[in-house]
């Protein structure tokens, strides 16, 4: 932490300086320029709130922060990139993971036969929605546990372990029942009680980034699940909220090298709410592929003029494959292949 | 809703369109153009899904949707503007209600001191958080109860109201017990489980504007709380992120008579939060004011230099005394007069 | 400028950049930290290129500027507020300027009439465009000199000096022969040439903020036209681009204390440009107000519905009155009164 | 144009808006819904002001445009894709063509030797900046002429067409002079009267997206250039302004598949503006090409921390070399292969 002065600052209030930092336990050095005086900070830990406080003390001009906020997610914490094991696919060892599937689970037919249709196009994981964040109250906003039921169905006739969304503290325990990977969407980024609750299960945690959250945020609320224990987190960029009107949100996709220097964690893209419109999730998906993602996120529907929810953007089961293939043929060039799928087991 | 059929959309695809919406109870009426056929829906409720779905359908450039989404918190379901009343306080009558105390609760003494202060200085409404939201999980969280407790302690020795946020779901009973009015964070705006909860409390509840939603989102969150039964509805705009970095958030004070035009629920200005500064608090309060605001959301701190949260943009009792006397003086001429304070009853 | 070196940098890695500066004729000052070592550059001038090229050195994590890019728009280079007088109206000296007129010049009839209108109701000064930005080529244009001349009849007719827009290095000139503000359009801000132009030109410059600038680079743009003699330079706040779409553009008038806290420049509001419509311009013009503002820009239309640009967000001329009565009433309570008219001379 | 009607529109107020859709010679057709009437406009060519005109009669709710604002550049003007032919070198015909070189031109021997370097390495098209759009007036602003001689120099040694910013309509001819293809830069996007006049200039002209301009925007500006007569143009999306910052901008691939879709003109990718820092270009890069980019505007200089501009996202020739080698291996695979070098004919 830098204490930059004002102009003109007196000696007293250098002191005064000097001296509020001692009472938090830091050291101040004094780095005097030609202009004005700059006091760095030395010391062990530092509360956040201690930035805000300096500000208000008299002479001070601004409190700059040089530390990263955040530790656990942090490449100075941790240089090894984390590779997170699920159902048989690693998420994170240089190979790209799909998760498709449907946005709402609307029946277990449905369910069951979108996820045979996106194992045979090469997904690795299924995704599918049972408790749904909605806009409006009047949208349907999934089955609920009856959805968890139809998921674990479709799990056990394909073999792909699933994913799928907790919205509410409260639920963690009942979807953590069901669920090989927990989601928090883009609008609880910040719900920091369920954070610490997904940070207190046994399972995989995906964070997608808030709506206009910066990556600083976005890391810090990782730190909140990681700081409860569990250091399973994959990061999802799904793109951010601009001026531009032409797609739903901006898919950030710089956000991926950068997340990728400063973090150790994961991180996978999910072109379709990124972009809101189905014709963009194909080449938003080798994109993806190209900037070196860790896998995509991608929503399937038989019939999207027919589906429950986000129609508008889900990629139809033949959409899907021919993007798969297209996928296929360009991983190895771009140096991020399709991971290969897990296998089923059955008894016998 | 209107749907846009692309340049030469054949009359089949118009048929299959009619089709569709006769499928989902909607009439359609053919409006043909020079350049292209629109076609308007008419009919009863339209699920917020259809437009996506339609938008998939083949010859179709755009659906446009003509109707604002809620239907509760607008204008045209009720005309007249709500007043909420609380504990001798009336909120969205034409007088400007000040909600003040500080960011944190950090103790009985500070809470009771800092509440006869704010009140003395002629406050309405004593604010204070016992839960706070922190991007870090290493910052001061609040006291929980315990801190709600010293909230209700202050109550009971100014005669306030008072107001506080409450996180999640499991908590809404819990707070309800203490507070007069619940607030939901910015971070929560669309929490939509907790929003189901507070509407289902008898307590008001006020709502801050989502970080980036748009005024619509925020009318919808709304909608939520209204649709569970709960029509005292408090709106609070406390900035939105944009590109700029002088400020926290850039205060959007144009959203108060954009809102009171779509809305009959009252609104109220968070200056402290809109810009991080304590320095634009003043000055942003005044213009709050001047536009017609229903009240204001103020940090006040005996010493923002020691604050456990927030102490960047709290004013000092005496910056708050010297807000209120300014604020006095123009609320007449504005036509915006601060509200009287309630009564303090004491039993004899 | 401060240099961050990374965590475990090397002894090597600091004494390079040691001489990097050396070879700026900066000269470096070490502050160990426990952590990681920052290296505070002192010297006369920094060139702002030092920083992108000292971020590219071995070992550097960050490079942080601490002083202000701007000197001669800053407060540190002149402390008391600069007032700029044109045409027997005093802009900067506490009272509130209004700038009045149409959008585009239509017609000599129509600007003079609209001019005695917005005279009588109160107005300072005139505007009306005649060269005009529009988005779309389509769309009209202005009538160029012509629009000129009709603006300086009002002028004669009314005795207020008057204002309007230069948009091309190669109008200087002839704009200047018979505007007394030249105006520097949103879309300009950045247009350096043209900005050297109206530096060296003998009139004083209206600065429009980009509609994407951050006050940073607003005064970095005032700063080009200072460094070329011209000290006479009004900002003017016009709404910023953000993610909303209820209003055109945001308003940001907590840019207006921020700015005055930076600089010693006039800065006015333009609640028009701002927010896109017109019911909106009376509640943000009282909040411009109130938060300090020394101008307001207004466009006044007879009849709106048949207005050549903006018609949406023009006032009628019974509108504007009644704006201005309601602005009269608040200007003494809030500390910001209108400022008087300029007297007509007659010759006799 | 769709007019809707508030509800409880009265029938003169609608015969009123039938009425002034006459006077601007278009037909107005009744679309009666159970709320509100909505009424189509049909006719030949739409003044881009007759919508804000509409939305100010009585009566009128909303306005809505549905024919897309610009011809010239849009897709139902022109199917196929437009092919730009320079110097031997032909964009946008589905192979990614690479401008290469160093951002400011600072002497012959630096220009001359990076521009050897990067054709050495592939690149197609050599760029150089030697007038200088710059935040801050103390910046260096290039070297005018002489760097346009030294640019030509370059284009002589090595055979590769050139391209270089115009930043002012009296520079047009100058710059065309020397230039193979006309640069404007993000800060002239909407500087109408340079659009007009390289409109005229007989050299293609490449078009930078403004810092927020939305794509509407943009293909209005391109229509600009086309009006005027000059058909080639290249787009470049060089990153929107956002509220992150951790990059410069945010990189906005996804314009590209939708400026695809609207229009047939060539676009390219700028990932060292659009994200600052060097170490995103070459995965930006790498992404640009899997999105379908024509192609990529590359900074390179052989001492980025000396470099006069950007040194900071600036390649060096052995990180362009290395980027280079990388595309050439992927170019295929993602369907979108670099572009043959132009050959160098000597005279003998």
């Amino acid at each position: 932490m830098l204490i930059v002065m004002k102009m003109g600052a007196s000696d007293e209030e250098v002191r005064g300086v000097l001296a509020r930092l001692k009472e938090a336990n830091l050291e101040g050095h004094l780095s005097p320029g030609e202009e004005r005086v700059v006091i760095g900070a030395v010391g062990v830990i530092i509360d956040p709130d201690i930035r805000a406080q300096m500000s208000r003390m008299s002479g001070v001009e601004d409190v700059i922060a040089i530390s990263r906020p955040y530790k656990l997610t942090g490449r100075e914490f941790q240089e090894a990139d984390t590779v997170i094991e699920v159902g048989g696919v690693k998420i994170g060892d240089g190979h790209m993971v799909v998760m498709a599937g449907p946005c709402s689970i609307e029946n277990e037919d449905h369910m069951v036969s979108t996820a045979k249709a996106v194992k045979a196009s090469g997904a690795q994981i299924l995704r599918g929605g049972a408790f749904k964040p909605r806009t409006s109250p009047y949208a349907f906003r999934g089955l609920g546990e009856e959805g968890l039921q139809h998921l674990a169905t479709a799990r056990e006739e394909t073999g792909l372990p699933v994913i799928t969304e907790v919205m509410d503290s409260r639920d963690v325990e009942l979807v953590a029942r069901y669920a090989d990977i927990l989601q928090i969407g883009t609008r609880n980024m910040q719900n920091f009680m369920l954070l610490d609750e997904v940070g207190m299960a046994h399972k995989p945690v995906m964070l997608k980034r808030g709506l206009s959250a910066t990556i600083d945020e976005w890391l810090l609320a990782a730190e909140y699940i990681m700081a409860k224990g569990n250091r399973d987190v994959i990061l999802c960029e799904r793109g951010i909220r601009t001026y531009e009107t032409a797609t739903r949100n901006t898919l950030d996709l710089s956000a991926i090298p950068v997340v990728k220097r400063l973090s150790h964690l994961p991180i996978i893209s999910d072109p379709a709410h990124g972009t809101g419109h189905w014709y963009l999730v194909e080449p938003m998906a080798r994109a993806s592929m190209a900037v070196g993602a860790d896998g995509l996120m991608i929503e399937v529907h038989p019939n999207p003029d027919h589906a429950l929810s986000d129609g508008g953007q889900s990629l139809t089961l033949e959409n899907f494959d021919s993007m798969m293939r297209s996928l296929e043929k360009i991983g190895e060039a771009v140096g991020n292949p399709l991971a290969p799928q897990p296998q089923l087991v059955t008894a016998d």
